[in-house]
Parts: C-alpha cells; sequence; structure tokens
C-alpha cells in the first residue's frame, strides 16, 4: 500500500530552539509563545514572515491552566503571519512530535515550503489545573476515576519491570542522576541551577508512588520550543547546517487505559513506531549517535533503550549501570536532561527534545556535546506509553 | 513558491456520515465517537481496520465538558485501529474542516493512502462548562474579559453590516426560516422535530445580543460526524460513488481578537481562503450548485454569501431575501438545515458541512436533494471570523 514515501523529496529542519523552562512567572503564555518562536527564527541565517506558509501549535492543556482556546490563531497574532494551514494539535505529552509529523506531510504532499511548529505549555502558576490536565490524559471514566494516573501507572511499570527483569532501586536513581549532571551543563534546563545530584539523594527523596519517588518523576514546568521545517531542495536558503528529517515513526495501542494494552515492560507501539522510522531512514540503533527520549519517569528511560534497540530486552537496566548512556557513553541519552532535569512542558517536550538534536548534530551542544555526532533520535510517548512518535535526524542528506 | 499541488493525485471522499445531533444525553462520549465513525462506515461499501492508516479527531472541548483530554487515543481504542498517523485537532469551531486538510495533506504526500476523520462534542450535559468552552475562543485577556463574548462580537457585525448596506432584521430572520426549513427535511437535525417556523416567530424571539435574537443564533448541541479519505487511484475499491476533493483553502487572521482584524463585515481571510480552494478546483462561485456555510449566527450566513462571491459585496441581505439560497433557489445555502437549525456540536460542524455535500453530490439528501448537484462548496469559519476552511468537492474527477 502507499508510495515508497522513503524517496520522495526530503524535509530539513532549518532551525530549533527553546525558551528557558522552569517556573516561567515573568511571562504571560503568549509571550512565551513568542519567546519559543523567536528562538527557532534565531537559529535561521534569514526568513521572512511570508515564508511562512505552515502553523502548527502543539499545546496540551491551555483550555484549563489559562483558560485560552483556538490557541492556533493566537499563535497567528503572535507572529503576526497568515499562513496556508494552521492547526493546533492536542496528543497529551507527545503533541509536539505529532505537529511535526504533520508539517512534515504537509511539506511533502507539495501544499506548502516551509512551517513553523511551536509548542508551549504554561502550568507552574495553576498547580490545581495543571494536576487535573495530567490526571485526564489516561482514560477518566474507567481507570483516573479508580486512582490510576500517570504516576500510579508508570509504578506499576517500574515494580514489574523489576520483578521480570531484576532492574533495581539503584539503576532508576541513576537515569535521574546522569540527566540532572547533562541539565547543570544546560543553562535552559529547570533544574540547571540544582546543579549535579547524588545517588544518595536521588534514592532517598521522598517517595511519590511506590517505587518512584520525586527524582524518578520529571516536573512541572513552563516553556516552549520551536521548530522550522522546509523543503530539503531549499533548506540552504535558510541555513547553512540544515538538518535532515530521515525517519519518522508513528503507532498507537488501540487503548487509551493501561488495564488493555499487551505489555506494561515492552512497549509494542514503541517498537512499532521505531521500526518504521529506522526503515525510512535506513539506519540501525547501533548507528544513533545520540538521542532524546521521553523520561516522563525514570523507568521510562530505562524500558527504551531496550525497545528502541539501544540493548537487549530487560538489559535496561545494566545499560545506565554502564554508564553506556551517560554523555561519555556509547550513546548518550537526553543530553540536555531530558524531561526530568530539563523539565516538561506537555506541549514543548517533542519539539525541545528536536531542538536539542539538532543542536548536537549541528555541533552547538556546547559544554554538553557529543563528538562527532552525524544520526540522532527522538523519542515522545504519551499516556501509559500508549502512543508513540520516533523522529530520526542527520546532519548528512541521505 | 511549492510544487502545484493541484496537478497532483487526487484525494476522494468514499464515506461520510452524522449522528443524530440534539441533546444526546442517550450516549456516553466515546459512544458518541464510535456512533459518528460509524455512520461513515455505513457509507462504504467495504474497508477494512486495517485499511485505516491515518486518524484525526476533531474535537473543541473534551477537557472541559467531560473531563478527558488524549482523545485522539481514546479513538484508537473505539475504532479498534492502529494508524500510522493520529492527532486530535483543536481550531474551535474549524477543527472539523481543519483535521480534514490535515488528512488530504497527509493522503497526498504518500504517508497514507485512507483516513477517517472523526469529529464530536457532548456539550448539552454541562452548559457551564460548553459556554466556558465558546466564551474561551476569542481572546480572553484583551477582550473576552470585557464582555466580548462570539454573541456580542457577532452583534456588532450585525450592527455595521445593517448600516453600511441597509441589511434588515427582517433578512437575518429570513436565513433563520429558510434553515428551519431544511432541518425540517433532515431527521439527524436538532431541531427536526420543531418543523418550520414562522418569520414572525423568527423576528419576535427573546434578543440576546442587540441585534441577535435567539433564532439568529445557533444552539448548544450533541453530535458527532466523519468522514473518510483515501487517494483518488484506489478509491472505487471502496464504494461506487467516490467524491472528489477538487479545492481546498485555509487562511486565518493574524489576531485572534475582534478588535485587529481589518473588517468584522467583509472577511478578508475568508475570501482568501476561497480564492484559494476555487482556483485549485479550477471553478467559479458561479458552478457551485449547493453549498454548507457556517451559519454560526444569521448575519454570517449573509456575509458569507458576499465573501464566497455568491453575491455581490453588501447585496447578501438581498440574496436571501430573494430566495436565491432556498432549497428551490439557484444556489440552495445549508440544506441540512446549517448550524442554526441541524445544530452546532463545534468538533463535528466541519465533517457535517462536508456529510451533507457528499449526500447530495450523491444524490442521496432525500427530501432536501438538489437537482443535479454536480458542484459543491462547504465553508468552516472559527473565531470572530478570524479563521477560514473552504472546500470544493465535486462527484467527477478532475
Amino acid at each position: 500500500m502507499g508510495k515508497d514515501i522513503s524517496m520522495s523529496s526530503d524535509v530539513a529542519i532549518v532551525g530549533a530552539g527553546i525558551t528557558k523552562f522552569g517556573k516561567r512567572h515573568d511571562v504571560t503564555y503568549r509571550e512565551l509563545l513568542a519567546e519559543a518562536a523567536a528562538e527557532a527564527i534565531a537559529t535561521v541565517d534569514e526568513i521572512r514572515p511570508s515564508d511562512i506558509e505552515g502553523l502548527y501549535v502543539s499545546a496540551s492543556m491551555p483550555e484549563l491552566t489559562v483558560d485560552q482556546a483556538h490557541v492556533g490563531n493566537l499563535a497567528a497574532q503572535e507572529l503576526g503571519i497568515t499562513p496556508k494551514i494552521v492547526s493546533r494539535i492536542e496528543m497529551a505529552c507527545s503533541s509536539g512530535s505529532t505537529a511535526v509529523r504533520n508539517a512534515w506531510a504537509a511539506i511533502k504532499s507539495g501544499l506548502i515550503d516551509t512551517a513553523i511548529i511551536v509548542g508551549l505549555e504554561k502550568m507552574t502558576h495553576n498547580p490545581q489545573m495543571a494536576n487535573k490536565g495530567l490526571c485526564i490524559v489516561p482514560d477518566v471514566e474507567y481507570e483516573s476515576i479508580n486512582g490510576i494516573t500517570a504516576y500510579s501507572g508508570f509504578a506499576l511499570a517500574a515494580r514489574k519491570h523489576m520483578q521480570e527483569y531484576g532492574t533495581t532501586r539503584e539503576q532508576l536513581s541513576l537515569v535521574a542522576v546522569k540527566n540532572h549532571s547533562n541539565a547543570a551543563k544546560n543553562e535552559k534546563a529547570q533544574f540547571h541551577s540544582m546543579g549535579e545530584i547524588t545517588l544518595e539523594k536521588a534514592m532517598n527523596a521522598r517517595m511519590v508512588s511506590d517505587p518512584l519517588n520525586l527524582f524518578d518523576c520529571s516536573p512541572i514546568t513552563d516553556g516552549g520550543a520551536a521548530v522550522i521545517l522546509t523543503r530539503g531542495d531549499i533548506a540552504k536558503e535558510f541555513t547553512d547546517q540544515p538538518i535532515w528529517i530521515r525517519g519518522s515513526g508513528q503507532s498507537i495501542e488501540p487503548s487509551l487505559g493501561i488495564s488493555n494494552i499487551r505489555s506494561i515492560t515492552e512497549w509494542h507501539a514503541l517498537k512499532k513506531a521505531a521500526k518504521q522510522a529506522y526503515e525510512m531512514a535506513n539506519v540501525k540503533p547501533s548507528d544513533i549517535d545520540v538521542a532524546e527520549t521521553h523520561d516522563c519517569f525514570t523507568i521510562a528511560e530505562i524500558i527504551e533503550y531496550e525497545d528502541l534497540g539501544f540493548t537487549k530486552k530487560g538489559t535496561g537496566g545494566k545499560f545506565i549501570e554502564d554508564g553506556e548512556s551517560r554523555l561519555d557513553g556509547s550513546l548518550p541519552v537526553n543530553t540536555s536532561g531530558g524531561l526530568k532535569a530539563k523539565g516538561h512542558p506537555i506541549g514543548a517536550t517533542g519539539l525541545a527534545q528536536i531542538a536539542e538534536i539538532t543542536s548536537q548534530l549541528r555541533g552547538q551542544a556546547g559544554k554538553r556535546q557529543v563528538d562527532d555526532a552525524k544520526i540522532g533520535l527522538t523519542h515522545n510517548l504519551a499516556g501509559f506509553a500508549t502512543h508513540h512518535v520516533v523522529h530520526i535526524l542527520s546532519n548528512e542528506a541521505r
């Protein structure tokens, strides 16, 4: 079925940036939106408003936290542009990568040449509604109402992964230690100023949902990120350093809740999305030089090592313990600090991942630069790992 | 800029349907979603779950009215499918047509062959949150907070159109009379059982926002609609009666609020979206046999006659007065009953319009069938007419 999309014209990232993440009580929602777009635009050599034919806004819960809907139109206003396609995408924590996938398809279709994708969330000023926003992502009618939230759901996954594969409390905490260490090298990260944390601190933090403690959980964050995509053959008009979207994959479980998915410790939808992306890019997991994966909880990053094919099933705990995913390891993961320590402003997260990999592949990641990074991967999920999007980026065209 | 999209492969509608609109306290949100999808699937000769590679959900306010986010994943669950691209689109009242435009682009890109777009809203059980959902579509920080809602904003447009062009109270009410008359012929319409209404009844209804009275305003509605799209060259595998998307246009004002748009009585963004669609389809307004336009308020339909090019600027009032847009007129508009009398479940509206035109072009519109309808138009807007999507459909391939 279908045309061979891998052979049609490529799409390039010509700009990407993120705002400072954290408590951003210094800006309004619309100011944060504009700031995110400006950060991406600043990384492009030259671009005119009329060049931007597509506008995608990734936002999870503005209706709840800032009492504003129709933020796609708000974005057109703040950017002062009148694009040919405008869409606000909500796919919970994977809104950003889903928006990129839609923009990528629109460019490949010939409808538009160039698009900006802006993602953001403003949550910390309104913790009650931010928590509500998170608690209504899983199946409210059948599960949330009975107490299964993201926290308790991922705690079940952690407990079961420990039971099945012998993953340890220490291995979970090592993910947090690594990601805080990376965030200490990233000035945009929410916990940048906290600096490195010790294993003891991570292991002894107060319990949130057993076995997940405070340092196993990503925080509530304000922040924005944006990415500018264009047709490969005109990318050089915008930048000398285009980054190529070589692969894109997406898959979903036919289940909103946790009770109907095949496995909570082996994410079949992630394996399927990754397979699509690897095949389209014609690369193997061992070709990946750097990755940003969805570490909403430490256990998630460990399962992702496995289901993205970085290490064998059941050995994710050993992978972090051996230091493979550290900045000086064989496959650095979440060099930005990840959701855990860079922060997790829901609508921005998928775009922030792409911005980090773009920096890495351009050799602009500063203190956290991975030597000679040529091929990078981003992985963004939503729900109880029921929805996944994987992108493979390269600084070389096909 | 861009490839000539009009020359690339066409996209066909192979299925489309709507649920009964009105107060649907008999079903839950997810049941309504499944019902909408089933209505569209029932109009396809044969389709397998694995054929559906794209899933788009158009929903405006489930976070507010039914406390559920991530409804894209909910839809995958209810339909029991695992598509390659899944997106929930929110663009307020034009979410449905925007979702169609994204699916259309994804098919044209070669990413997918076939997509289902499901739209719905469940509002009547929770009028407080439904009203909140509507009131946060315009610019909350600068306008809604000062009392400008959709009602008062469109009332300003009506007042000014009256002043500029001599449009009358009676002409506004004639739109309502026409649309209720059409709804009386549409069993799915919210006000089907109300039957026809008299001009006196429409003119003397209680005031909502002067000069707009109750019969100038579309209602709060529960309902769903769905459309199935596929690549033109395989459309006959699904149906003997494909309907072709010949043109698609979208435009947006760089303004969320009413105070910064160029004109509230001449909708430049609509004219731009319509121009794109007409040019892509290579048809003129006079070629249109039947149209569904966005009559959220009676004044909107009058302005749309003008800015879609059905009649000269300022003569929209005369157009309805002369009966041109009646079922027996030269260009029947809102044969379904429109938003006014069929109902306006926000996320479903853009898809319900396409379902109506699909029925018309297939010759299946029953008592409201327009003779020999070959080319139809849909127009869906959001905000203070700041965002518009226009589609041109035909029962003949290019």
